[in-house]
């Protein structure tokens, strides 16, 4: 007999809790929030053959299911304290579900955060996975936090994970090293989690890399009602990026998608205190424009000159990507 | 130019905070918990196929995919504050979408709870929503909670989901008005949030019946440590179902799934007080059996004698119907 949903649960999705009143095992999760905490909140979908490829390592795939939506509540600086894994599957597959579940526990546990609910279903490959995170009341970083004058931040390097995606499409080909150090960035992104609880009090605004630099920079323009003047030779590249032609160079840094870096704002007088809470938690952070008033998005090259907009376009899941 | 995820969202899915401290349209959500309260969260996955069918009007889909999470929160006795909403669709259709809308938000108004963030993405059509109540911190009603000596009762009418099912597949015909009757029950299940919360200090433990009364009844039985006896003939049943031959009258009774009432227990000197809370919420309660020291489920006539268990088996999404 196949294994069934509740055995599925029981084998690979199901620990005691440690901070949930009540984990896994009835019809809701029992949570207990600590007095004066807000909750964060935020849910994202991965589908197959639109967030993942299907030659994905299972253990891969579920580290990246639980980072990206940990770097939602990095950006918001929340600190991660449980989530709900909703799982369609097409078929029970134990090397698949054992390696999904393994990738999955060892991000949880470098986080603290405890599964405490879901469900399973036959269907279409599908991961749906809701976070929630505590942080003191009024102290969320926003998207709409930022103001002229701040300076415009970014953690990590950028566009890696287009670039692998752009291998994978058969695009170009990288020597062994170096696709595996890319593909390492699309399949492994490192939420960050840290950098954004040491920004609680110093940026103005923050929002995670997922759709592309230009796309989720919109964001906060809109949100926060500024312009943003952005310097392209700062940009954050690696080596492996670095040594491509410019125009996928621009492809991958401005339109990339699947960076979960943190894009953020802080008043020019904290620099310092951004570049010291980028140490404290080992992440690089770089300090890539500045927020005008006024409105649009201007780019400009290592001498102040504007660049020709292009193609900065964000990756809209429903129209497609406007290249 | 096709409408885009973020025009989707904003024209379907948003709407102002009423109770969040933050709704849609950051990273995260933020929510504010009442303090001494506890919060119970589920979620649950729908997939096209498994848990509706493609012809189902779009109206009902949004009323059924936001029920079936508010019936886990009525098992907990929790009050309905917030969900999130993933949405994975393989093609932007205006008249889907706003029918969806429509089923969901009166729904949701109907409970006063509110939207407060998720994800829409292109693939096969799967509804992932995951919802937020809250009660007063040690009042959940949960399944551990049976005890030997209560009596064991069930919410409104059972099987007439599975019955419309039946139809659908062709097994059976009915006339359009008893067909239309269970039909609704299938796609439009009433949650019982209102009952679950008037049963709080007076049911010793509940479950919502998703997978068929005997299998979820099961959930109780092994959390509980308790045998039950359940008496058939007390089970409450639709005049259409109850015209239908004995043996599907049993299938769809005992593991006919999508019933979303509540099962529960309570003590036997609470009888009048269960009867009253389901009269003060307008919801019919039936006494259906009685809770007893050791295992087992046993299933007695109007005599009083056993009824061999046969096919009594709660529906499994992988190990598929055992009948």
């Amino acid at each position: 007999m196949p294994l069934g949903e509740f055995d599925l649960i029981a084998r690979w999705f199901t620990r005691p809790a440690r901070q949930a009143v009540l984990g896994v095992g009835d019809d809701c999760a029992l949570l207990q929030p600590r007095v004066g905490c807000q909750w964060a909140v935020s849910s994202d979908m991965l589908v197959e053959g639109r967030h993942f490829l299907s030659t994905v390592d299972p253990r891969r795939l579920g580290h990246k299911a639980l980072a990206v939506n940990l770097s939602d509540l990095a950006a918001c600086g929340a600190t991660p304290v449980a989530f709900t894994l909703a799982l369609a599957l097409p078929r029970v597959d134990e090397g698949f579900l054992s390696g999904f579940a393994e990738g999955m526990w060892a991000l949880a546990d470098a986080h603290g955060i405890e599964l405490v609910g879901g469900d399973t279903t036959a269907g279409p490959l599908n991961i749906c996975i809701t976070v929630f995170g505590e942080l003191p009341a009024g102290q969320a970083l926003l998207r709409s936090g930022a103001r002229a004058g701040d300076e415009l931040w970014v953690s990590g390097c950028l566009g890696d994970a287009r670039l692998a995606l752009e291998v994978f499409r058969g695009a170009l080909a990288l020597p062994a090293a170096d696709f595996e150090s890319v593909r390492r960035a699309m399949e492994c992104p490192q939420p960050r989690v840290a950098l954004g609880q040491a920004l609680r009090g110093v940026a103005t605004s923050a929002i995670d890399l997922s759709d592309g630099l230009v796309g989720d920079l919109g964001h906060i323009l809109r949100r926060a009602g500024v312009g943003v003047r952005l310097d392209w030779s700062r940009l954050p590249r690696s080596e492996v990026l670095a040594a491509q032609p410019p125009a996928l160079q621009q492809q991958c840094l401005l339109a990339g998608g699947d960076d979960y870096e943190l894009l953020f704002t802080a008043p020019a007088d904290r620099h310092a205190q951004v570049l010291a809470a980028g140490a404290s938690v080992g992440v690089p952070v770089t300090h890539i424009g500045a927020v005008l008033a006024g409105e649009g998005l201007t780019i400009v090259d290592a001498r102040g000159v504007a660049i020709e907009p292009g193609a900065w376009r964000g990756f809209d899941h429903f129209a497609g990507e406007a290249r």
